[in-house]
């Protein structure tokens, strides 16, 4: 592949788009802009009217979803059911039919999933495989296997997995599908709906507060869960609750007590556990180098 | 690839061995036999004195585990730490080092998946992916993603994963290293402790008993965290449990009640998920024709 390839990526998020061009590689972004999401109308005129002037040779889209990632589909490219008001069947990989480029379509988390794999820069070495956490308003879960993003049935939603309830916790769980999912006990509104707080408020918890033990607990449950289940090399934690960095150590160390040591990695040591457990390099960004590395693969997948 | 090759297949157990050699197709066994696992010494004797007759262009190996799947590993092809007495650190793939033939290896669970990926003759027709569960004395996962077995940090082991407890379960679970995960949920023995019977009691138990409902619940949960996670075409169930022919309904009924519609795909609805959670039409050979997939695979390997 040409190394002065340009790329456009765009990362469709619930509250905000994230656009970027890159040249080269994905992870060497040379323009970006941030757009609010507001009606699909609206901000497709404007995410339209940034791309419109730039040069690029594919576009990469990782959208919010659940999204309808099946080729032979009539709405391939569409966000289906989400609950976001207005935005249900929303052909948005149509949006972008005026360039004439290669475009490659996954969720936001398998983007993010597929950054991290390939651009990640792990301690550990390179890897082929991930799963990539998001905890915020919701919490998503993408996941690469054998270097490619898992499609089947339809593409993990592993948020809504669900877990054993701590003996004392009396919380209900604010999920309007499952109640106590793994979502519905430490997303964002979760966690203000545990303290009686409001989202903005949560920022003046302190790090010694009980709840963050148990946040840590359930995401570490989660972790388990993946671990048991998928096998990945490195699983990467990120979204606006990990703002709250105590959290990290708090996930690695109960994911080791969980476990128990039935699963034999040095990777889940004590010693090991911040190579498997990580932060994402790319901070908040890791959806938009998806994106941009999607862009990446659409032209492979062409020239292949 | 030839039509006349012959594979050797070995389906390693706890409990015992199957061994078979199929022609041109795995799903083709021309013989077989069962040899019971005793000491690895005894067993290992038995299965090459069965092997050394026969003529065959590739060896498969599908073993219990945990198992070395790291072929730069010093233990590869190894059973590492099993609680099975004697059988831990037991070089199982270096038994075949006389047979100057391709081999492949994997656990025994990854090569029912495989198997079922490749020779399921789905009612939905080829399928790409598939999680295969089986539940007995304990209970195993394996998973293919995009025609390959899912490798990572080492392989999955999904059945110690972990789920919602029903409000009036008071059974504390089985397992050694996480008590109440579903394999101390609903394997033999934890079915067996929960109505204070011994395992060859469990036969007597009638279909109305309210065990079924409690044990089919918390596989359910386990369809829908593989659901949520993987998002597989196809959910094989299989295993001793499963001689009990109600629990495929139940399992049924309570992973659609579970997700409660949160995943959109027609398979998830009670006119169709017959088609996803599923009977093998191998029954409980599901291993052995995987075994001899593995066979035929490593012909392929070496030939690309």
């Amino acid at each position: 592949m040409q190394n002065n390839l340009l790329f456009a990526g765009i990362e469709a998020g619930g509250t905000g788009f994230s656009l970027a061009i890159a040249s080269g590689q994905p992870s060497n972004i040379i323009e970006k802009t941030h757009i609010n999401t507001t009606t699909p109308e609206e901000t497709r005129e404007n995410v339209l009217n940034w791309l419109r002037g730039k040069e690029f040779n594919a576009i990469g889209l990782a959208s919010f979803g659940p999204v309808d990632l099946d080729k032979d589909s009539a709405t391939y490219g569409y966000i289906t059911t989400t609950p976001k008001p207005k935005w249900g069947n929303t052909d948005i990989l149509g949006w972008f039919k005026e360039f004439d480029v290669p475009k490659g379509f996954d969720t936001d988390v398998n983007g993010a999933a597929i950054s991290e794999t390939f651009h990640g820069l792990h301690k550990r070495g390179p890897i082929t495989s991930c799963a990539y956490i998001t905890v915020g308003t919701g919490v998503g879960v993408g996941v690469v296997v054998n270097e490619t993003p898992i499609h089947g049935l339809v593409h993990p939603e592993g948020g809504h997995t669900f877990a054993r309830i701590l003996p004392n916790d009396k919380s209900e769980g604010t999920c309007p599908f499952h109640k106590n999912c793994i979502e519905g006990l430490v997303s964002t509104g979760a966690i203000s709906k545990r303290l009686n707080l409001t989202n903005d408020q949560l920022k003046n918890v302190g790090d010694e507060d009980p709840v963050w033990t148990t946040i840590g607990h359930y995401l570490a449950q989660l972790c388990a869960n993946i671990t048991l289940l998928i096998s990945p090399q490195v699983i990467v934690l990120g979204g606006g609750v990990f703002n709250r960095k105590i959290l990290y150590d708090i996930v690695r160390k109960e994911t080791i007590n969980i476990l128990n040591g039935y699963i034999k990695s040095k990777y889940l040591t004590i010693e090991y556990i911040d190579q498997y457990i990580v932060q994402s390099p790319f901070d908040n960004n890791a959806g938009l180098v998806g994106s941009l590395e999607l862009a990446r693969r659409a032209i492979l997948n062409q020239s292949n």
